[in-house]
């Protein structure tokens, strides 16, 4: 006999992440009741993964749990939020128990590693789509927000480039790499590992903060927009792991995808640059890899510097929905 | 050339909503911030209704904006809460500018009645499948639960019954009714209207409430299950509008559907008996017809009893979803 949409609940994810102080009543009643630490703002994010378009339909269940999860930690982490807990809008084809138990595997390790709860969801039948919302908190104020760049400011990002669009085109047969690269790049593309102690030790900090999912320049893009600037960026400065700079130095083809690759999910942020040591310092503290790729300018637009000081010319763009014909 | 997911969001839903003061930062950075009232908690719900499951594929966009917002809202009314701000997760199969303009224009009418902000969301591509979340405010400890009802207390609905099952038979084709009675009852399926002031009201005086969205039936046992007790029903008591009673008086296999139809969206609330009159004059001050239906008994189960006594025998469930086959 097939699970109902109760049985699911109960046996999925009615105990798949820990408890917490600040929920007053979790799963099971009409709505979920929070009490929010006193004087704390609240950071919402809401975010879709739709089998076959954010992930191949063939994606381990743990990967998908993981990820739906992942991609809104990186917008808490964007923000400088510190994540608390989360509602679930899961539509499945059929209630297969494999899956499921893959799925809330996932969701629950990533959950588990920041304390975050589960307090409320929804179950209902259709094409695999995974909606997830989590709430953050921050003190009054100290939000990063994509605003605040100035010229002049260095604009840095957190760990490597570039990984996860490599790891899709392995994934879908298009390129090949041997096993250790192919497992790092695939782990980047499907068990993403946001940033979030590294939002939170921005505040202050960083002038602006965006994470890099629609990929290095459409992002940037945004950060530039909101403060009526551009940027000039150092091609041979953008942090590379060595898997990725293996497969580009045999492939030149490829080298677009540090600059265009969705689903990184680093941050990149941009801070006067009086706080270069101090940054420096905080890559240390933190283990976290920060790069300072190039500078704020007042001119609008990114421009792509080659290493002779030439322009890069870049094909293509950040992914983004509804205008693939365009 | 189709929208781009940036241009669906500015020309739909950036402004479709009023601001709210407690809102310090909404649609368009990583996250929305909001600034919770001090000492209030906070009730939150996430539903998704999918294409052809949960609205028939033709259904007008107006009503899936309108609906999708709507049992959102039922499930904060059922917990007493005062509803603040949502974020939508829509996905899409393109970008159909007439019906965004419609499914804004819905989503926008039911928001703005109750000055409810869209502070977030995301717009991907894929079968149709609408996640609203809503989050409102509550003093603390004042929240309706399911649990909390006791033997010997009466239970009480919302308005009528049966109304949005017949409105889907309606529009399937498989009951007709005359134009005034068809619009009504087509109304009831697709722009349910939220019992938010009733929820409101109910604090402290209701021992426990829940929305009916599964059925009566199901509904209520969730109620009984909470409170490990029974209920006894009247059927001859059941509320019904002026339409359901014609078509069932017609036809009596359609009987059971105030009993066992989904959607109704209407509160099912227990009180104990001398809260009787207190609730009489509630609804004459909210205008919200409240129908006695029966009592919470020791005795497990719902038992639902004709005019002389006798059991009346109910065929089928409330829906629920993946055991259809069951």
């Amino acid at each position: 006999m097939p699970l109902s949409e109760f049985d699911i609940i109960a046996r999925y994810f009615a105990q798949a992440t820990p408890g917490r102080d600040d929920v007053v009543l979790g799963i099971g009643d009409d709505a979920a009741v929070i009490d929010p630490p006193a004087g704390q703002q609240l950071a919402v994010v809401i975010d879709t993964l739709v089998a076959g378009v954010h992930f191949p339909l063939e994606t381990d269940p743990y990967d998908i749990g993981w990820k739906a999860l992942a991609v809104n930690l990186s917008d808490l982490a964007a923000m400088g939020a510190e994540p608390a807990w989360l509602t679930l809008a899961l539509t499945l084809e059929q209630s297969d128990e494999q899956w499921l138990a893959g799925f809330s595997r996932g969701l629950s390790e990533l959950a588990g590693q920041y304390g975050l709860q589960l307090v409320g969801g929804d179950t209902t039948r259709g094409s695999l789509t995974v909606t997830v919302q989590v709430a953050g908190y921050l003190p009054p104020g100290q939000a990063l927000t994509r605003q605040g760049a100035a010229p002049g400011e260095e604009i840095w990002v957190s760990g490597t480039l570039g990984d996860a669009a490599l790891g899709l085109r392995l994934v879908q047969g298009g390129l090949e790499a041997g096993d250790s690269a192919a497992e790092q790049l695939c782990g980047r593309l499907n068990r993403p590992q946001p940033r979030l102690s590294l939002g939170i030790a921005l505040r202050g900090m960083a002038s602006s903060c965006i994470d890099i999912s629609d990929g290095l320049l459409a992002d940037l893009g945004h950060v530039c927009a909101a403060a009526d600037c551009g940027a000039a960026l150092q091609y041979a400065d953008l942090p590379l792991s060595s898997a990725a700079r293996d497969l580009i130095a045999a492939d030149s083809g490829l080298g677009d995808l540090p600059l265009i690759g969705g689903d990184d999910y680093e941050l990149c942020f941009t801070a006067p640059a009086d706080r270069h040591t101090d940054i420096q310092v905080l890559a240390g503290q933190l283990d976290c890899p920060l790069t300072r790729i190039g500078r704020i300018e007042v001119e609008p637009g990114i421009r792509c510097l080659e290493q002779d000081g030439s322009p890069r010319s870049v094909t293509g763009q950040g992914y983004r929905h509804f205008n693939e014909s365009s």
